[in-house]
Parts: C-alpha cells; sequence; structure tokens
C-alpha cells in the first residue's frame, strides 16, 4: 500500500478555495490562499501546504486569528507602508504588502514594507517570487512563535524566523527561503515517529540542557543555525519583522500553526542602477560558475538555491502533489465537517 | 616579556595618517583611515585594524590599488546612488556611498547604494554603527577575494563575504558583523602557527577534499557558515555587493589584502511607519529579553551581538590599544621607510 495519495493540482486548488469560502473568506482571497497552498506543496514544502487548511480553519474557529478583515494601510509614503491585518488569515495580509513593495520598488527604486496583526502567512518564497517575476531583487521575513534559544540561552525567544530572498535571472529565478533555527519544528516531529536521533547542537530540553532525543526537543527548545551567526540573523529578523512594524515579539505571539508575528518585505529593482540586462547577465555568470562547479567529496552536484524546489515542482506539476495519507487524513475530516467533495485521488 | 606593545589611540590615529599622507592620500582621507582603522582595534577586530598599513600601502606600491581617485557618483535618484571608486583605497569610497545612503534615507525613508571599482573597505561595522548614530536600520555588504566554496563544491567562489546590521536603542547600537564563511582566514593561520588542529566540516584542501589541518587549509578553501543555510547568505551578499553595482565578482577579484568586490549598502528609517521612540521601547524590550536570558549549560550569559567589541572598547580606549609583536614589526618597518615617528609604548 503507498504512503501517499496523488491529486491534480487543479483539483486541490479548486478543494482548498471551497474550504476557505465556507468559512466565510471572500472567494478572491480564497483562491488566493489556495494557490499559496498548493504552490508549496508543488514545490515540496509540504509543510506549508495544504496540511494548513485544518489548522487555519481551527485557528477560526478558536478566535486566534479572524476568516474576514478590514485590512488598511496606516502609514503609507512614495517608499514605505504599514499595514495592519485586523488579525485576518495572513496569505491575503501578506500579499498586499508585497504588491505595494513592488508597485513602489518599480517607480522608487527601493521600497520596504511593513506588517502587523496578521496570521500565519504560508511559504515566503511565494512572495519573493512575486518581486523576482517582476523583475525585482526581493526580501521577506517573518517571526513567529518562540521555539529558538538565543545562542548561549536557555529560553525560547525567537520563532524559527525564516527569511527569503529572490533575485531574476535570464531563466528561473534563485530563491533563499531558510528557517533560522537549526532544524524545522515537524522534521523533530518526523524523527521521533520514525525512533531516530536527532543530530547534536540543535536542541535543547525545556530545562536548557543539549539533547539529541527528538521528543525532548520537540517539548524543549530548537538552537539557531550555524551558532552564534545563525542567532545574529535569527535575531535581524525578529527586529525587521517584529519591530519595524510594531507587530508582536515572537516571545508573545500566541503559539498555533495559524498565528505568525509581524512581516517585512524589501524590494529593489536593480535596473535603476544598471541596465538590466547587464545585471541579468552577471547574476547568469554567477549561476553558471555554481553549476560547473566540480562537487566536493560526498556530494553529486552543487546546487543554486530554489533547484531542489523547482525539480519538485516540475515533477508534481505533471504526476499530480504526492499527499501523505496523515495529511489526507486531515482533509477527509475537513471535507465531511464542511461538506466539500474532496478531491480526486489519480494514484 | 610581555606579546604586545600598548598605543594609546590618539598617538595610533596620528602615526596612521600620517603613513598614508606620505602614500599621497588628501588629509582628511588619511585621518578617515586612521578613525576607520583604529577603531577597529579599539573594538577588538585586530585583523581589520592598523596591520593593514603595510597592506594597504604594499597594495598602492604595488598598484593593486589607488592612493589618490576621482570618486565618481555616476547614477543618483531619491532614493538610490551607485558610486565608482576609480581603484582608490575603500575606506573613504566606502564611506561615501554610506553618507549618501544615510542622507538618502532620511528624507526618502529607504535607500540603496552601490559601490564599485574600490579598495578594501576595513571593518563593516564603522558604516553600519555611522546608520545607527543616525538612527537608521543599516545592512552593509562586501564581496572579496574568492576563498569560499559554494555548498557541496570544491573550488572557491566566494569570498568570506561579510555582512553587518545594525539597529538604533536607547543606549548603544545592537551591531552584527560577521563574515559568511566559517572561519576566518586569520584564524586558520594562528592555528597553523600553534600547532593545532582545526574543527571539521569548516575547510577542504585544494583538491576538495575535508582538512582539519590548518595548513592544508589556509592553502585549500574555506566552507561557508552553518553549512547550505550559510552558503545561501553567502551567494546573497556576493549578488547584493559585486552584481548590484556591475563590482567585480568575487571568483575574478584579485587575491591581495587591500583590494575588494562590491560594496552595498541598505538604509532604513525606522521613524517613518512608526513613533521613533516607539521603535525604541520594543528593540530595548527585545535586548532586555536577551540580557535577562538564563544562560544554558556551558555558558556564563547570553550575549547580543556587538556586546565583546563594545568590552574591548571599552578597555582599549581607557588603557590603549595592545598590538602584537608581529604586527608592531611590520608597522616599524612602515615607520622607517616613511620616516613617521613610530607611536610611544605605553605598556
Amino acid at each position: 500500500m503507498t504512503e501517499y495519495v496523488r491529486i491534480l493540482p487543479d483539483d486541490l486548488r479548486r478543494f482548498t478555495a471551497t474550504c476557505f469560502i465556507r468559512y466565510g473568506v471572500p472567494s478572491e482571497d480564497a483562491e488566493l490562499i489556495a494557490d499559496h497552498l498548493v504552490l508549496a506543496n508543488l514545490r515540496g514544502v509540504d509543510s506549508h501546504g495544504v496540511i494548513r487548511i485544518p489548522y487555519y480553519t481551527e485557528g477560526i474557529r478558536k478566535g486566534y486569528v479572524r476568516g474576514r478583515g478590514e485590512v488598511k494601510v496606516v502609514k503609507e509614503t512614495d517608499t514605505m507602508a504599514l499595514v495592519d491585518g485586523d488579525n485576518y488569515l495572513g496569505i491575503p495580509v501578506a500579499t498586499k504588502a508585497t504588491d505595494l513593495a513592488i508597485s513602489k520598488a518599480k517607480s522608487a527604486g527601493v521600497a520596504a514594507v511593513g506588517a502587523r496583526n496578521l496570521g500565519h502567512v504560508g511559504m515566503l518564497a511565494y512572495y519573493t517570487l512575486r518581486f523576482a517575476r517582476n523583475g525585482l531583487v526581493g526580501m521577506v521575513s517573518v517571526n513567529a512563535p518562540a521555539r529558538v534559544a538565543p545562542w548561549g540561552g536557555s529560553q525560547a525567544l525567537f520563532g524559527t524566523n525564516p527569511i527569503s530572498f529572490s533575485f531574476p535571472t535570464s531563466s528561473k529565478p534563485i530563491v533563499v527561503d531558510m528557517a533560522t533555527s537549526a532544524i524545522a519544528a515537524f522534521k523533530i516531529r518526523l524523527a521521533a515517529l520514525k525512533g531516530e536521533r536527532i543530530p547534536e547542537g540543535i536542541a535543547l530540553t525545556k530545562d536548557g540542557r543539549p539533547t539529541t532525543d527528538p521528543k525532548e526537543a520537540y517539548d524543549g527548545i530548537l538552537l539557531p543555525f550555524g551558532t552564534y551567526k545563525g542567532y545574529a540573523i535569527s535575531l535581524v529578523v525578529e527586529i525587521l519583522s517584529a519591530v519595524i512594524s510594531g507587530g508582536t515579539l515572537s516571545k508573545y505571539v500566541f503559539n498555533h500553526p495559524s498565528t505568525q508575528g509581524g512581516f517585512f518585505a524589501l524590494a529593489l529593482n536593480p535596473s535603476i542602477l544598471r541596465d538590466y540586462s547587464e545585471f541579468l547577465r552577471d547574476v547568469d555568470t554567477l549561476v553558471n560558475l555554481i553549476k560547473t562547479c566540480p562537487p566536493a567529496q560526498g556530494f553529486d552536484e552543487v546546487l543554486v538555491p530554489g533547484d531542489p524546489e523547482d525539480r519538485h515542482y516540475e515533477d508534481r506539476v505533471k504526476n499530480g502533489v504526492p499527499i501523505d495519507l496523515s495529511t489526507w487524513k486531515l482533509l477527509v475530516e475537513v471535507a465531511k465537517d464542511l461538506d466539500v467533495e474532496l478531491p480526486k485521488i489519480i494514484g
């Protein structure tokens, strides 16, 4: 028996959008959320895909986040904006903030937009890819419920605080999208399920002792990636995301998969200082240097950030999105509760 | 016998400025370079302090960098600028680029400035501290002669590509300033001198084999910090620094301590979106959370980025700058060559 069911992306989008519409989300936003979550699955980022449907809807039911909101631009200049999300689902709020940054950077050259009071924004690459499709260099970050200790500390003060960058090239964009914790929370859960140990130096018990036991780690505290340097990046993300916008510090964000701290987006138009064709030529040269770099011992090839996700995408857009059975079970329950037709299993 | 001589900062500045003036550097710029290098020593960043005098002057003698240059702003808008450094010493060029970003961000809210064709810019914190003193959030990066392989690769494509961030607080600013390599080149040299091994996972031999032998590592290739995540940050620095400005890619930067690729500076005015006092209050809250975080096993305290440098500064500004004897020997030679009076040893 297969561990997965396969679903066509269009059908999965239709299902996702309908679920959110049943929760009172305006249809345009429901379709945006569906597009976002299914893109995460297509890119292989399953932790940020349709598995979020039950969590986001639970967040709405329990009042952690709203299914409708009056999103307001509370401050705005030619180069900056501050969006208040009215505690609405994060994907439409962060998309609005991103699109503001895009239009401002196109004309002004650089733009920074912050957003506060919003739910979980999903996969950051969704936003930076939007910048790249518009010929812009983009950076996006969020802070999140506290799970990560500062380097040398024994209490969680930061979220997994992901950061994403994207750069256009002549072909597909370079896309960095990474948590600043040493490991993602869901990978610890997976290790616990499989009875495996986790590596040293990535987690502490809740009392601040180093551990390689995934159960202790899951109830405990994560460490930043790359020791004190990753800690510094994690702190930078915290300030950019929570403090620039007046969002909630990670320490005070309610811990649920539907919640978030603040959101920060920065866009830069590379064609202001140089001919865009010259910019692309030099990025392409760099990509080519990386792709033709001989692999080190133990490696088959050298990847550009975004390559693994692009490979998933090419496979899944053709062969359908694999949904693991535990996620599928959650979707079956959602479908029953809401009386929404399940997407068709194609394999 | 002591391993160090101690010098008063003012005397060290006077000596440094005079050396550069003898090389034809305009006196205002020579004083700026002296201020910069001595600040690096005061902050304990000795690799970027007065040890650079013999290297920068060698760079001028050998034609790797110029002692006088016609620095030009070749593109300029309200939010962006591109500086061409005419291959002049990097510190005055990067300071000019930084000051352009400061004045633009103060009025426009956000600003990005690139610089190309410039020598080594010294310690990045010098520039981000300038942002913080002006109430701005700042980011600065440079690329540098290739020493670091992309993750999974066996050839050096990136420089140690440092990045710095600074955030104002009610007291001293938070200052991140770090190489994106797993180890600084001078620390490897130190390990070789002491006959110590270096940790696993930070360097390869020149043939791409992992090594813990500092001599092999020094002739070989460094790895990025934090495995594939640090590689991603290193690549981000490469594009921001070299490609936005049309500077030289690390792979093609001539390898000498007086050279650099491109420089990138970004500044953001946090008082556009929020009251500055509220911004400061929230950054202070975060700093306080970090400082009061109970230390983990094996740690005495939790530091905020910039704390170690501030402690050095407090000590050295009072007690003088310790110069190790091998650096002192180099300075003695420079003083003799140029007929400049050596600074007085105070201890």
